[in-house]
């Protein structure tokens, strides 16, 4: 039996062992993909226990406590911040064989050092000792994130952002790791919705320009996206429940919502292909990478959208892509010569096999994106790794990253390249690929943080 | 080498060994959910040869003999009982890796204390043997329980039924365990075909009322849900082709129907939608669980649909369920705080890690349920204990159950065990989880007995 | 650790490999399906280099250059043989997990005597050892074919073929193995395609038949079936992007079509269910087994169709499959006792479970083939192994073919047999079947050959 969760977690060969701690242990990291907040960097945040770094926002850890049948009072209620932390202690070892788990405990080790498991009983003593850490130097955002070699962040911002904290940040001498912004404009992109109204209504305010048809809206997507360029934007996010994609006339569907008219599934379908080919085609000017994050279903319990709104945990696997409207978007573009360096990204499953097949249709260009949200656990990367390596190329792959809201998040990196490491070292041990260590620790580190500065083209 | 099916089948490490040993493998059965016959337990129906027992409506088997080339004669036709077994045991050894096998081993140790291979060669000396105990007392239906150490069982039963056998058992003393009756309504759902006509027929007959119209039948449901009540029932069940789900006016529906008019798509969803929504809000009044058995392609085969009717082997998988109007099914309940405890099983595996995931989304209400007909093998009895751990709650699963019309399936629930603990005892020999046998001991023990229990509600 | 590929590869218990090496290394090849040209075998090709085995028609091959950023001019350009071998050998290495990388080695194992792995260091000589052994005799396509045991070849050609080359084998004495044609159909079901005029035009010119209606467009394909029965076609093949089916009045279309008038979705469905019934049951008479392959989706990539058009590398999975069409067809000729024997494949995984439980549904008759294409390694073949044991029958399978256009992709068969060792050997050795040799070298063989000699009819 080995030891729980010591040095050699998940690494069960000696191949595998030697390529994680002399291959990948010590690589930066390269987060390219993150909801960190900008604010908490600049201002190097500091926290007064486990409970905000660890219960204000997860809804990951939410979920967990509610199917344990704990009462919301103790969840997103008004309990006490040492309540909350026993409340989740006590469900802890019900968490078996969870990433939440795993990422919890990782967390312990390595930011504070403790390697006691997580039960009700030892919960009381970890309180008080991450407590007392946590008041001393080193606990703040910005050293959470050295404490992990963090060299690159992107965080997910809003195309109306004046990007305040960014250029705050860019502007101090002392950080030992870049943080850029990336432009999601999924508001935009929801045409009708209230969101769109909004966003719409920003959007002007920001920039000062009148935006009343789709002209002036592309004018001022320009703008917004000129300023991020020069703020040093390189990757760019979109989410979609459900991807559509048609042509047409997508100023003509503009009117109609300008007029607050109601528009039909077509058109809505020819006003996110329109603005969706307009947005790759800048994006492929300015160098930007673009990430396509589909098929969930979100906010699917009405009580805990009432009560908290979204992004409480309420939000799971929806329905498959349809790979011809995908096919004839990327596709599309690459006619054009406008295919930006693209990312796939799927919650549902089935999805997988098809997006890693389908971007190698278009080369170096599209890649098969990293187990996301839901499927981010052992069996979920080592899927993605395996598709990768049976119908793309795991070598050129960008990797990991958080897509977090947490500062300690950083040990999902170090679990991912624990489970490349074993996977790569059992091909090695059992016959199927020479013992070059040389070529396999190039591999390695190429995956873990040097593809993902090319293929985003970092400066870092 | 390990020895052919002996007292560590399925459990590799020493962990899997004691948990299946001393956590699992005394625990009593409760089999909230399975089709066997009342009437069989209440005379305690004697089996004179394994052809009985085994071969009589096992269409799982018969689809083995079918893919063998076995003539139609010796499955299902008038061949004699000693021939169907024979062409039975000739082709169970190219039944390799299947649970068939499996389950026909275990049945051979368990209840005939049987180690042999089942084959050509020895099958006639099974035969004699088998056939020599089955005489014997102890092998009645209600002694094959009590030697798997049943303690409930939920039988599926029509609304219409006067659960006349399980009104007997209930008033008898003799049994060391509880049979409750299960409301399963599908043909009133199926508006417009032909059972649908026939189940309002014997529906009207059966409370003596007049059923016309949407109100009566809803009020005669009722009748039948307070009778089953009152018999004890716990649990209901309903079985989805297509999972069908919309709002509107059902009662307008039911009156086309009642005309004998055709039904569009669309009405028949709205019929299904509210009259599933009804039955649910009924259920959650009476603290009846719900169960959703979805998206099974049936009678498949005309031949063997129309030789033998339905359940004759011609079914496998068909669609995929639309996680859009199955949220929308669940959330609409949970808004109206009408939610009943709910269980999602399906046949078509890109279903499941959707089903697990979004029955998280409604907390502990809503459980991903055990691995189901096709599923029903190793490996799909540990996906679904992956899916579980990964993205909902293994400890607070209710476990297993057979789903099945024979006396002798009970195995199955050994069958689960042992992968079971097999799956933990390997997170606990890789160091993904502390060796803390009590708590292991707990949770192997909550989701073989004691979780069924508090989330059906039993008395035991 | 395990040596690199040696003679135990993929083969890690004592079962697997006494499996392996006793009852399925030598079995004769039976590749009932395949893209080789007959005039290539008449004619005894002979390659000056691995550049022309390997290089000039693998889109396999082409998409891993491709991903791994390597200029068109070395993969499809004007790059010399010995710069694109170059080209090639240099990315090898980032081939890690990929089944291109374990053929590619198999090949220099097995037809080379080379076991240096390929490397752009090694590559030189690799390429001057190679290029010297192709100069010598044993080195033409027969002679490739001869080394690997081929004992039955299929090939796949259109009904227009006037099988010139598959003639003039037949006419031969000097082969060990037989060169059978297939009936590939697919553009005549493909009703308003340019392609589907030229094959109209092309198949009137063949037989010189007036082809103006629904009528005498089955006659002439009657008249091409009966030619390719004569040439000792046992083996038909269609590709769907799409399976569409629907009855209805087929004639009505093909006039439609013949007068160049756009035709409905549901007006082609009902051309090609039509069509594809009237096929169905003209193979069924004349003991010819029918294929499906579903699910691709082609030419996704603008830019490769449009300098090199199709079967470029720009193909992956598409949409899966509806299960009630497919039923629906599968059902409907069983119903008027006119199902040939079948096999279905599919390249969405997402399809395979489905297809496997689905094909049981008609017994002996229809089959769940091996993992196709992009599914086509070792996880795919192991999973395809896994669903006809768990629901299906693994025994009865007709195993593995190349479907390659490659001369030296014979390799597949050991690479699938090797993987079938290692599955029914674990089986064995973990105690969940009894160490039979005698029965299990009988299953082997079986799937081997003897179980595709007997299902498609051949005589050898």
């Amino acid at each position: 039996m080995r030891a729980f969760m010591d040095n050699d977690f998940l690494l069960t060969t000696e191949t595998a062992r030697t390529l994680f701690n002399e291959y990948a242990a010590d690589c930066p990291i390269i987060d390219y993909h993150n909801h960190l907040p900008a604010k908490d960097i600049y201002e190097k945040r500091r926290y007064e226990n486990l409970t905000q770094v660890w219960l204000e926002a997860d809804h990951y850890k939410w979920r967990c406590m509610r199917v344990c049948g704990v009462d919301e009072h103790y969840i997103t209620g008004k309990a006490s911040e040492y309540d909350k932390f026993m409340a989740f202690a006590e469900i802890m070892p019900r968490l078996i064989g969870s990433p939440v788990y795993h990422w919890a405990h990782l967390e312990l080790q390595r930011y504070f050092g403790i390697d006691t498991p997580l039960t009700k009983k030892t919960a009381p003593e970890i309180w008080h000792k991450t407590s007392q850490l946590l008041q001393q130097d080193g606990f703040d955002a910005v050293s959470l994130l050295e404490k992990a070699n963090v060299k690159m962040l992107c965080t997910t911002d809003d195309p109306v952002d004046d990007l305040h904290w960014h250029l705050k940040i860019a502007a101090t001498q002392d950080l030992s790791f870049k943080v850029l912004p990336s432009f999601r404009p999924d508001r935009f992109l929801n045409v009708g919705q209230d969101a769109w109204y909004t966003a719409i209504e920003q959007l002007r305010n920001r920039y000062d320009v009148a935006i009343n048809d789709w002209d002036s809206l592309l004018s001022a997507l320009r703008m917004a996206l000129d300023f991020f360029y020069l703020a040093g934007c390189k990757v760019t996010d979109h989410g979609f429940t459900h991807f559509r994609y048609a042509e047409g006339d997508a100023s003509a569907v503009m009117d109609k919502a300008m007029q607050s008219q109601p528009l039909t599934e077509e058109e809505i379908a020819v006003y996110q292909g329109e603005l969706l080919k307009f947005l790759a085609r800048e994006y492929a000017e300015r160098g930007m990478a673009m990430q396509l994050h589909l098929g969930p279903i979100r906010n699917n319990s009405p009580k805990l959208m009432e009560a908290f709104g979204p992004d409480a945990g309420g939000d799971s696997m929806g329905a498959v892509t349809d790979p011809y409207l995908l096919g004839a978007f990327l596709g599309g573009l690459e006619a054009e010569d406008a295919l930006p360096n693209t990312i796939l990204y799927n919650l549902h499953p089935s999805d997988s096999d098809m997006l890693a097949t389908m971007a190698v249709n278009f080369g170096a260009k599209v890649q098969y994106g990293a187990a996301w949200w839901l499927l981010d656990h052992i069996r979920g990367i080592s899927n993605q790794i395996d598709q990768l390596m049976e119908t793309g190329m795991l070598s050129k792959s960008v990797g990991m990253l958080t897509d977090s809201r947490s500062f300690t998040s950083f040990v999902r990196h170090e679990y991912y390249r624990r489970i490349l490491c074993e996977k790569i070292g059992s091909l090695v041990e059992s016959g199927q690929y020479p013992c070059d260590m040389e070529m396999l620790g190039e591999i390695v580190s190429d995956i873990c943080w040097k593809n993902a500065v090319e293929f985003f083209g970092f400066e870092i």
